[in-house]
């Protein structure tokens, strides 16, 4: 179950060339889509099925705007119509191939994968990407096999960091106790909170003295599907203030942009990147946030995959609750929601639907 | 869905040696099977599953005539018959395996899925194969993972030839506009056109100085499950008449014969040959037809692996058709035809059909 | 179907080590578990999965006697009751994992499925391991992917030997005539036979002079599931007797024990011990019958794989009896009353049934 009438990321803006061969092939909540550049820079995103026979249409060939089915030499536009069967002169009007919305903001590819005319820009969620000249921002991607519910409450509990990262971001248990505020946003949650004269992450204990001591600032904003926005600052301890801004120094401030796309029920793309502003930034860090954040998702894989088969072999397991969840909670509450109202839509215009 | 009463290419008849251990397992409309070749020559396809446990006896050995399984020594005849049981003198008349008709023909062995009664040989395609001294044929096979309906499609339509062939048998777009006749055949249809004036294929252009012309003949004998014979002949452009024999210079005589026998729903196995007549050979040239189709079979393969996988994913999604589907529709509707045939029959007379 | 009130065995207790990371997992009659020595030597079996989401156990940590969970740091004792949620004060009472009874006996660890209750260490057969004192023995493990029923079938009619085996233990056709008394017990068949002036088997045929014969004596104690523990002894021709303790000379004493798990319905963990005693053991003696037993039970496991998957493409296929079917039916009875009654108490007591 996917929401439909959603922004989902297709990649990052530099994994599809303006080549002539550069097809991009992607599974999207359970739709195969093939994307290419046009001419002019704008990307199109295309059901990669031909409507003749359903050849896909990535085996195919861009032609300027227009892509060519090489199964049989169907043509489509950017539009999704077919321009030319070769062979015959008619074109029947249902001879079109589905396209989706696309935009391109932040570097990343973002596909509306539901009602086109629903399809607005601005709940496109904020990120950085590499692009931005603020910030030294380092890329990469990774293949979860597992259900994005599973990915939602991974990333809206930072409680885990502890325990799944303990060699990477972990190295303190106050996340287990972080006193975090967590607020409802029209399709996500806001999550703020300090931790207060804490080790740094083992990851970066070799670059300070021995018992060194931060305050970590973390300000995640969390929108469905599963888009996690991470505003990270190390302070020196005694920084940290309740409301207002911090009092003492700031070591590092980063931004982590996370995009987890949902392939189908079993599987996520997660796009991700992570790096200092310039300001903080300092020789060598870029690298070491880049291959660190690179280790942990591949911890979190290994624990994730092996939850999805644990859930799948007995999925209704009566499972208990603990204090962690309320986070999880609210986001997949959102979510649950606007999959209910996308179903409720769905049975009162089911024409509309099937489109 | 498989039309039982039909002749099945099982592989070349030299792939089943005389050998003590020469077992040959096939999968062919949804049944498995074992072959072996007697010493007098002639060829036993039996049901690879003993009448006790279901052991396969391709696991087994033959014994003269017979195949002795190897879990529990049964030995049976090469009727099925089970004649002997080790540890007992009784042997009950329900102790056999399933044995089916078998003939060789044209080098290739064609295995009678259906009801042994109704085994006609004059129902076996014409073809032409390695043993034939008039030619120069060289053989091959490949595994291709799509149902067999869409290689009929595939086969039916040379149209696709421009584009999935563009790098092998393609050159021209001229397979679009052929104005073939289609001629619905018992089990099968038969097409017939020219194409006139065009360039050799892109395989054979660099022997031929540029822009030279030809005239190509196609005269193609395609019968269900998915047998296509083509009898290809290359000329001197200006050639090609629209129904006495050809007025120039012959430069290509060439056979085609390829056999795609289903394995189950999902794939097939595609037995193929090539070669010109000894008449118009010369050195190097069936090598070179052999490499061709090799690499253009990949080619189809490439696409019908994915488009048989998108298939998959919308079995039911509404497509157009256009002006190619015409020959393809007629040897489906043939098959169809008989697989409707056989489910009233089988209705009528459930217990035979069950056996 | 699975006996749950039985014990099945994990494995060897040497693949169970007291350190701290050594957590063995083992898929045993459907279900995972996690399995961990404690300090104190005895082995906790416990359900691989958090109660909490499923994450598996078996990617957490010993912490002495207890077990944590690595997501989100929730710790097990060895009873499966939750001793920790970090973060939270109160630990409901539902917060618990199932835990199996365990007991080591004869270097095997056998595992209680059903009710603890119930759990009679009596109830583990009888077997030789590699820690006794009188007999050399030498183990391993194979999976092996088929049904633990033609496991059953297979070892409880050694009349397979002739043709499975004929290039290991084979050399005669005398199972196939074996005169075996097969008596029920209460969970399984013991079977007793001589087989008189017989060759020795093929992998021992060159220690003796060419025609040298010998008396071989079997008994077999076999328990459900699957276990199969084989007293094998070898005699001078002519030593064989009906009732009493045969008259001649003994030349090989052995013990075969053998454990199969069923993982699931399609595959089953091979546990395998075969070894001679002290007084009639010689120079790499133990070291061939290992070698020869490894050998026979990939003949055997080849055999039982190609079986299952023809037995899973007709399940329903009609198949004949023969006379060795006699012994496995035996045995395939008393597994199939202890499933009937099973089913029959759990549709009496379903709470009970279901915890």
């Amino acid at each position: 179950m996917f929401v439909k009438n959603s922004w989902y990321c297709a990649g990052w803006d530099y994994e599809l060339s303006q080549g002539k061969e550069a097809l991009l092939t992607r599974r999207i909540a359970g739709e195969e889509l093939v994307l290419y550049r046009k001419p002019d820079g704008s990307v199109v995103a295309m059901e990669d099925r031909c409507c003749h026979r359903q050849a896909p249409l990535s085996l195919g060939k861009k032609e300027g705007d227009a892509l060519r089915c090489m199964y049989h030499g169907l043509k489509f536009g950017p539009d999704g119509k077919c321009v030319e069967i070769p062979g015959q002169e008619n074109i029947p009007p249902q001879a079109c191939v589905r396209t989706f919305p696309v935009v391109e903001k932040n570097n990343w590819i973002w596909v509306w994968m539901g009602d086109p005319e629903k399809a607005d820009p601005d709940l496109i969620c904020f990120s950085v990407g590499p692009g931005d000249r603020n910030w030294n921002i380092k890329t990469s991607k990774v293949r979860v096999n597992a259900n994005y519910r599973l990915e939602i409450a991974n990333l809206m509990d930072l409680s885990h960091v502890t325990w799944v990262h303990e060699h990477t971001f972990g190295g303190t248990d106050a996340y287990t106790y972080a006193d975090a505020k967590h607020t409802l946003t029209k399709r996500g949650v806001n999550s703020k909170f300090w931790l207060r004269g804490v080790p740094a992450p083992v990851f970066a204990q070799h670059l300070f003295p021995q018992g060194a001591l931060f305050d970590l600032r973390f300000d995640v904003e969390m929108t469905i599907p599963c888009n996690f926005v991470l505003h990270f600052q190390v302070w020196t301890p005694g920084s940290a203030t309740d409301d207002g801004e911090p009092t003492g120094q700031m070591i590092l401030d980063s931004y982590a942009s996370q995009a987890i796309t949902p392939r189908d029920e079993d599987s996520v793309d997660y796009y991700y990147a992570w790096g200092s502003s310039v300001a903080t930034d300092g020789p060598g860090m870029s690298d070491m946030l880049h291959e660190t954040i690179t280790t942990a998702f591949i911890e979190d894989k290994e624990m994730l995959e092996a939850q999805h088969q644990r859930m799948k072999e007995r999925p209704n397991k009566k499972m208990i609750e603990i204090v962690h969840d309320a986070a999880p909670g609210k986001l997949l509450w959102v979510l649950d929601k606007l999959l209910k109202d996308e179903a409720s839509e769905a049975a009162q215009a089911p024409e509309l639907a099937a489109s």
